[in-house]
């Protein structure tokens, strides 16, 4: 069956002048414009294999399924990734899951029928056979989905250690974590092992206790959460790593309703270091910094370049360092 | 010249069956397929043609350009106009103008060689005659650029009255605003306008203190546009009426860094009511709420009716009411 290459060919053109032909971009003189057609009678070049053609060719369009892109953390992120993908051409097709399974089958699908290049995946609620059948360039963000597919994600474990070093060096006795729900296996899970990890290393006695981040993360200030959970036991505790720097913040207003004096009493660490953080001033929170500028940037790279074939033969996972911000409440 | 609904009849099949053949979707049974493109041949329907049939069709894709997808106002309005979009089937490509001319510019033609089906303009860097030449539907956010370009904000003059009544009632009589730029016409100007009259109105002197928004939109936290602006003149004021929650926030700090009391010596007023704001707990800012859900919503209903041609004879344009939201700043 005849394809573009047999009508360039034919015509005596170059492919991209075929292309431009079909796809109506560029200026093309009328006699060439003729040629090409003509070339495609000729070659018995159908209407169908012309909308394959058309199909077929790249739409330079990105999607980022995200939980919720005004989360100061996404939201951060997100603009990390367009501004580079817009330097190497591309657009971000923008979706909110909602951590809802459905909505994120949903735009699995509506991305693929928009003939997307490929999809950054920042939500994680499906189960991986769900990635792995799409047929389409995808890189994870803080999961590892299959071998094939490629994750980015900052260094959770270095990130988990530095914080409870931290919380340890500051003096610190007996540690809480909040963390996130872990029943799920998803990199940030790491902190949680670190922070255990140290603690045992130290012998330090400590405690994990599990937020629903599904729920909490659209609560951006958890103070349910952190009155569900930590009741009446925070005074048992001199130090306590967060999982977000939104739960740290809600943690820090909890002890102080309650007159215990942070940092005199409670450390508290958080992570991240969103925009949040960067504009509250006070109290400058603790943290340990996940860069959303290089994560943005490295999750799109990886994509694009996948997408333009150029290392097709690795697979390459990225973890970008994090580092200890050291603010009042520690 | 032969078009689509020539080849439907002359294949004895419907308008939607050619689309879905040229577009290679649904499910076409082979015999189906084969009338139909013999029919394209039969009547000369060029392969030209097609690509343009291909392309005129809709895309449901929505672009939205705005200055910064990160600032907490502009993140909790795209977040709404994506799941609003979500729900009638249209996507979002988002796009940062970082409030430059150009980018902006470059985005406008790039949306539109992407066949998106209209555009969401919350940027306004352009001459008005830029966004006229555009062919396809626009909604435009916070600034009337034509009489045929439809445009949805927040009531801002009530705004802007709102703010300065409560100060007033709160026993101010010594008024500052700072607001954005005033040299573009832009509605959120109207906000400073409200400020004046109602000062003249009560005969309470005042002075409207300019700030280079296009700058200060990206240094979330604004101290040094406070300090350069209000340098040692902020003792003679006893409220301020700040143009947005991010400025209320700098001032309030900068305040109390001096040992000025708030609300006591000087009662402090922002404007948004952001996701910043809403997580903020010392202190809670006294604001004007602007509604990101609702102004979200609204400018993706007005893009898409236009699209679908619901509203065809009337451009309807929409501002939506704004509330006090009483915080500790007054």
């Amino acid at each position: 069956m005849a394809n573009i290459k047999d009508v360039a060919k034919k015509a005596g053109v170059s492919v991209t002048t075929v292309s431009r032909v079909i796809n109506n971009r560029g200026y093309i003189g009328k006699s060439t414009r003729q040629k090409v057609e003509q070339a495609m009678e000729d070659i018995n070049y159908s209407p169908n294999q012309i909308a394959r053609a058309l199909q077929r060719s790249q739409s330079f369009i990105i999607g980022v399924i995200v939980p919720d892109s005004q989360h100061p953390f996404f939201a951060e992120l997100i603009k990390n990734m367009e501004l580079y993908a817009y330097q190497r051409n591309y657009k971000l097709m923008l979706c909110n899951s909602l951590d809802e399974a459905e909505k994120e089958a949903n735009y699995m699908s509506m991305l693929r029928e928009n003939r997307v290049d490929g999809i950054i995946m920042c939500s994680q609620t499906l189960d991986v056979e769900e990635y792995k059948k799409a047929s389409l360039p995808i890189v994870s963000f803080d999961r590892i989905l299959s071998s094939q597919i490629p994750y980015v994600s900052s260094d959770n474990f270095h990130g988990g250690t530095l914080a409870t070093e931290h919380l340890i060096e500051q003096g610190c006795r007996k540690l809480l974590h909040l963390s996130g729900p872990l029943n799920l296996e998803v990199l940030p899970n790491r902190r949680a092992d670190a922070f255990k990890l140290t603690c045992m290393k130290h012998d330090i006695p400590y405690r994990i206790v599990e937020g629903e981040f599904s729920r909490e993360a659209f609560s951006y200030y958890p103070e349910e959460f952190i009155r569900g959970k930590i009741d009446g036991s925070l005074h048992e505790y001199d130090g306590v790593f967060c999982s977000n720097d939104l739960i740290a913040y809600a943690l820090y207003m909890y002890a102080v309703k309650r007159g215990i004096r942070v940092p005199e009493d409670l450390k508290i660490i958080g992570y991240d270091y969103n925009s949040f953080t960067k504009i509250l001033q006070t109290p400058r929170l603790t943290t340990i910094n996940q860069p959303a500028g290089r994560l943005g940037k490295k999750l799109c790279s990886t994509l694009i370049n996948m997408i333009e074939d150029k290392e097709s033969d690795a697979v390459s996972n990225s973890i970008i360092d994090v580092e200890l911000i050291k603010g009042e409440t520690t």
